[in-house]
């Protein structure tokens, strides 16, 4: 089902660089510019970053500019309250291990805020660099390594693959359940129930790791479904691993975010008190985008004082997180307020007529996008197409892959091959972010658009 | 020999805290601040950063000050150049999983620069977030967690604590060797062979981990000394994980860092060809001090291709480290040139007085201080102080947690104490940066010797 080879991705974005060159060398193409949505890099993707929290970074990196008139009052003094949190006035110094502990409180306040006023204790956050790295230090934590049956952790599928990577490297056993595609990618508890019974005799799972809102898949979990995915982790005692990083990014009609830890509380006893549950957030994602600033935060509910010391030590060996991705964590968590001369101006761009525009090409199909940031449609390739990719060498086995490179070569879009997430045998996807600029988002899909026809026509 | 209780650092931090606290609340103590040496924190000790750095930083997180006259031209030229070299013109974007490629490549400019023009390929360095992330990765590919017996790896005492952290973690056993403080912490190839026999029938050592300037005590070695351990790691085909950190602060007299990577390629075969070899570097010591920004790197020699591919994945898996790291590496390993606007002016703290003042207090003795960070003078308790510590509840076993707590609460002056690092049985040591502003280190030696005149007058 998963085919661990990172050469896929490798392969393509070597060539996609190639490319990049060739067209800044003048080599003449259909295109002008590769569309780079591989990835959920809004930045990277042509989204601007917002200015004030550009503004307050850069007073504090540099602070004589919070003296400047240039630069709003508000973000003056934003800056120097935020450098007076850090050791010796400098983003230069270490933080505590867990982050800076106003910012912590912070990140509390924000989820006390998001979650209707349950509470949030600072104690029970640790700043990352980055959620994956978090992700991985609790992985770090529930994987017993010389246990045999060996260790086993639920994932979906699709599920976004580094997490994957993450758990087979500390010798953890994937255990996959499959997301319903027929039913715009929703999570079933019978489903849960099938995996759980084929990990018998194969190893002992321990967690369940869920995506919610969704990627690849732009899902938005309904607060029945995350209750009914809480009850059953506390029937099976499976520790709740919950990547909510987009949990900014939800635009569906009639969809809503609600975290697993409200609904967990509002649940009340007996699983209010038990499940035990680990949330994470970044910078990266959201409105924020700053991927390159490597800061996220996990939420940890529920666990044993013993197994929290045991956290707190393996957060401490890497240092802190990064202190300028912390303070962006706090600009995050702490945005201007309406009548701030910041008070940001966000749109995000709206994902509708991507849905509208894929679901009208031939051989396409995708429930309606939700949340998250990447559209990850089906593609229903003809006979034809999966004979060609599986007899070209270098990329046997793949379809997906062989669609991703030609839509790189001819269409210049660089986006990834569903198999790299997951996917039922047989069935086909690609993966792309939307969270693109308006322009960019309708040249992709002009691009897509007239790349898909030839090759539907060339496969047909 | 070694005591991985976190505790005594957690102790003492929070007391430090706590009585930054009370100060603040205007209780009344024998100083007004707490002089904060306990770490390798350069501008937490009250250095200023250098301002050409965060002039460029500034300017990249804020690209309109790229057009602002405040800044100096050679300044905004560099942030245009480092800005160019990001994802979609922004530091808020990934960069490939082994850093920014021109920023690699100058790594590489440097390295090779240093070691008198000895080749260094971009293709054999990684970028990280901080190098205790690298340490800890490589480390993860050499350590084979299902291995019986286990891996063993070879790690001097004294030795910074994290390193033993991160080996212990993986499941490997640390072989210990002990440097000769009599000889000014002389790494002495004897005492190599005799860790080794040590290891027979406990584990199968396949590392050998050493620290060059030294960290926690102050030597440099000559380069016979790192010759030897060379010829020695080849004899016993050992991995050689090099923490060159503290490179740039070399001041002893007559002293001189070569690296080990020079060193190794000017003995020629077999060993240059032979040698598997892992150098670490961060931009937290030598002349940036910007601990907060997490950006290191390492450079591999010899590695198997294979290994290579391995460490490849694993670098990836937590997407890039901090751009605004990388970018300070940069400006690390291609820094202002003579007759630039902004050619760095940065004074070294002179050592010498600090060595002079330890050595005039009786109980203490430290070697001459010839690189790095920190001093990590010698103790020579009276047995009333440590019997005085074994009976005090809380800090039993460690006489110098004792003479540390102490040294806090009378003195105002927060250090390390020497079991942290490991020493000999018997021997008590503290460690503290030394790498504040002259006017901190004057206050840190009298407020030192005041304390420690009393204390071994109360327990003579």
């Amino acid at each position: 089902m998963w085919n661990m080879k990172q050469l896929a991705y490798g392969a393509l974005a070597r060539r996609a660089n190639q490319i990049k060159d060739e067209l800044r060398q003048g080599v003449r193409k259909p295109y002008k510019e590769v569309i780079d949505v591989f990835q959920g890099d809004l930045h990277g993707a042509g989204m601007k970053p917002l200015t004030f929290v550009r503004q307050v970074l850069a007073a504090c990196v540099y602070p004589p500019l919070i003296n400047s008139n240039n630069l709003p009052l508000d973000v003056r003094q934003r800056a120097q309250k935020e450098l007076g949190r850090c050791v010796g006035g400098s983003v230069g110094s270490y933080s505590a291990a867990a982050g800076i502990p106003e910012i912590v409180h912070s990140i509390s306040e924000f989820i006390k805020r998001r979650d209707g006023g349950i509470p949030s204790h600072p104690e029970n956050i640790y700043i990352s660099p980055g959620s994956q790295w978090s992700i991985s230090n609790i992985l770090n934590v529930l994987v017993n390594r010389e246990a045999s049956p060996r260790t086993g952790v639920l994932i979906p599928v699709p599920c976004y693959n580094i997490t994957v990577l993450s758990i087979t490297q500390l010798g953890a056993v994937t255990v996959p359940y499959y997301l319903s595609e027929e039913q715009a990618w929703a999570l079933q508890v019978e489903e849960l129930q099938r995996a759980l019974e084929s990990a018998k005799g194969v190893c002992s799972p321990v967690a369940l790791y869920v995506i919610n809102p969704g990627n690849p898949a732009g899902y938005v979990q309904s607060q029945k479904s995350v209750q009914e995915v809480i009850r059953f982790a506390w029937e099976k005692r499976l520790f709740l691993l919950v990547d909510e990083l987009y949990q900014d990014c939800v635009y569906g009609e009639n969809c809503e975010f609600v975290s697993y830890k409200r609904t967990l509380s509002e649940m009340g006893p007996p699983f209010s008190g038990t499940v035990e549950l680990a949330s994470f957030h970044s910078v990266s994602k959201g409105f924020l985008g700053e991927c390159g600033l490597r800061a996220g935060y996990v939420e940890l509910v529920n666990l044993d004082p013993a197994v929290m010391k045991h956290i707190h030590t393996i957060f401490s060996k890497d240092s802190c997180a990064p202190v300028l991705g912390q303070i962006a964590l706090d600009l995050m968590t702490d945005p201007p307020k309406p009548g701030d001369p910041s008070y940001p101006l966000y749109k995000q761009v709206g994902p509708e007529n991507c849905t509208l525009v894929i679901n009208s090409l031939p051989g396409f199909s995708c429930p309606p996008l939700e949340g998250g940031l990447f559209a990850f449609p089906r593609l229903n390739l003809t006979p034809k197409a999966v004979q060609k990719a599986k007899v070209t060498a270098e990329m046997q086995e793949d379809p997906d892959t062989f669609y991703c490179t030609r839509l790189l070569e001819e269409g210049g879009v660089f986006t990834s091959p569903g198999w790299e997430y997951g996917q039922k045998e047989g069935t086909y996807h690609i993966r792309f972010c939307i969270a693109a600029p308006q322009d960019i988002m309708e040249e992709l899909l002009r691009r897509l658009s007239s790349f898909h026809m030839t090759f539907m026509k060339d496969f047909s």
